[in-house]
């Protein structure tokens, strides 16, 4: 991989203007090309365990945008899955776990990850490595502890994750066996990515926000921080962004206490306050509303210009604040595409 | 009304240890004696239009707990109700209204608020300054502009009330209308809550957090402060609490354009940054986590300690950051009330 791409540039300090720009789940429901071949695989986890499939998804919006960075795709609950906790979709209805809602449930994880059974994650990315354009980085990832236990605990999305929350007020004790679980693997997870040949690494906190404050600290901070250092020690190059959704102002604590090289801003967040309140030559990575995306028009263009505004000059990755959805038209992911170019 | 009352001297920015108590949703369905007389009536709105039944429900966690502010059983949807967009609960379904989601869809709706229909609120209101402890304020209250309007444009709840961020983005000229309408309905509703007997109003922005900046300004800021502003002109007495959930680094933006006398903070906002950041003197209300008081025993504990030290001898009001839940034990209510007591 060339230093000289943006993105890793960027994610090591400096201020490249235009800023690069990829977009959460660009490898998706919207792309016509995704659902071609989508439609010939059945469950979703078994589109996700096929190279060939995963591969070419990951290569789509390379093609058609020339995004300055690829994600691998994959999804973060291959963990649960390679833990033993096996995992399905239900067709439009999301994921399904057996719930851990006692010791007895925890004690039926694995001790360490399946790494066979995470296989052709590893193999996708090599392959990745071959096939996308050399000044192309790929972005590794996974998710982080609590949204992951989030998961593990309820065994399906909920409005707040209240589920795990509650454990986590009622057996602390269990619910920090379910996390340190996940840290271990995570660490040994995502260096394995690296190993494959990922450049970068993203950590996804989808529902850091509906943690409280003491809460925030144990079950998100702490546990990013472990997995950073982990990274660290082993692949002290590769840079960590972190993405934890509704951190608000405790976005400066978690890039202060966990060492990421970057930071995700969500939607809500403000560019203004952000590029105001976290420290000179903080890497930031945002926050177009998806649906400003799916709006088009003078809203988009309106919300382009204010991220552009507020990060000029500065080390910033441009991004949705949250992943791109099914209904977005591709002529709009064009205009961004186009007025982040223009910068 | 004595001004002494430890609620009100709070809001006129004097500290009161230990800070006086109220709960979001402290009328509701994890009491007992609500369920009682819930099962009575037939719909909710009905249920809400019903001063007998709301006296006795605004009424009952005084008499149990001794809280230092009651709020008026109400909804925040009886708004559209009067102004023609009827409104229904499916039990246990949340509302449901036939969404606006064009110009004909607004032009249905009347010009003014049926104050008429409005009339068992402030014959509630009127009731309860007779029969409450002379010493308990009582507090009105509506939904924001933006809350409001986001139902009436989706019809229902949603997760993320994407129906109402659409059209503002794709018809953003209409959905000023709406807003408008709302923020005008609003104040004529709070002034009558007022000229009934209502000692302070609060105004309830639960999906603020879901608005990036630019809208956020656009369409939670701006039409609060036009109905702050509103209820300065006509009864500066009055003091009022704008609760904006997931507002974030926003809450300083919040409080100074909005000119409210306090601002409500949500489970996610970390109460150290609160005290630190807001302004020296800004007067706050929040923020246990429901799902803590839901747990109990060391975890509630806990929540409530660092709340409290956090606040220690500043202008706080202690209360949840959500409404307090149905499955929440009514003896870790008492244990609540015990710790805040104990300040």
């Amino acid at each position: 991989m060339p230093e000289t791409a943006p993105f890793l540039r960027v994610l090591a300090g400096e201020p490249v203007w235009p800023p690069p720009l990829w977009m959460m789940r660009q490898a998706g429901r919207y792309l016509p090309e995704y659902r071609a071949i989508r439609a010939q695989a059945g469950s979703f986890l078994a589109f996700c365990y096929d190279p060939a499939m995963t591969v070419e998804a990951t290569l789509q919006p390379i093609r058609r945008f020339g995004f300055d960075a690829s994600i691998v795709f994959s999804d973060i609950l291959v963990v649960p899955d390679a833990l033993g906790q096996r995992v399905t979709f239900e067709s439009g209805e999301g994921p399904r776990l057996t719930p851990i809602t006692d010791g007895r449930g925890f004690d039926r994880l694995r001790e360490t990850l399946d790494m066979a059974h995470l296989e052709p994650v590893f193999a996708t990315i090599r392959r990745l490595k071959a096939e996308l354009p050399a000044a192309t980085p790929l972005i590794g990832f996974c998710g982080a502890p609590w949204t992951v236990a989030s998961y593990m605990v309820a065994g399906r999305g909920t409005p707040d994750q209240a589920p795990a929350r509650l454990l986590a007020y009622r057996d602390a004790g269990l619910f920090r066996r379910i996390v340190e679980r996940l840290v271990a693997s995570s660490i040994i997870y995502l260096r394995a990515q690296v190993e494959a040949g990922a450049d970068a690494l993203q950590i996804f906190d989808t529902w850091a926000g509906v943690l409280p404050t003491g809460e925030f600290e144990r079950w998100c901070v702490e546990p990013v921080a472990a997995i950073v250092s982990g990274l660290r020690e082993s692949h002290p190059a590769t840079p960590i962004i972190v993405f934890a959704r509704g951190a608000g102002p405790r976005l400066l604590e978690l890039k202060d206490a966990t060492g990421a090289d970057a930071v995700g801003l969500d939607t809500a967040t403000d560019p203004h306050w952000a590029a105001r309140t976290l420290p000179e030559g903080t890497v930031t990575q945002g926050n177009l509303d998806p649906l400003a995306l799916i709006a088009g028009g003078r809203a988009l263009d309106a919300a382009v210009g204010r991220i552009l505004a507020a990060f000029r000059h500065r080390p910033h990755i441009f991004n949705l604040g949250h992943g791109i959805l099914p209904e977005t038209p591709v002529a709009h992911v064009e205009r961004l595409v186009e007025l982040v170019r223009r910068g």
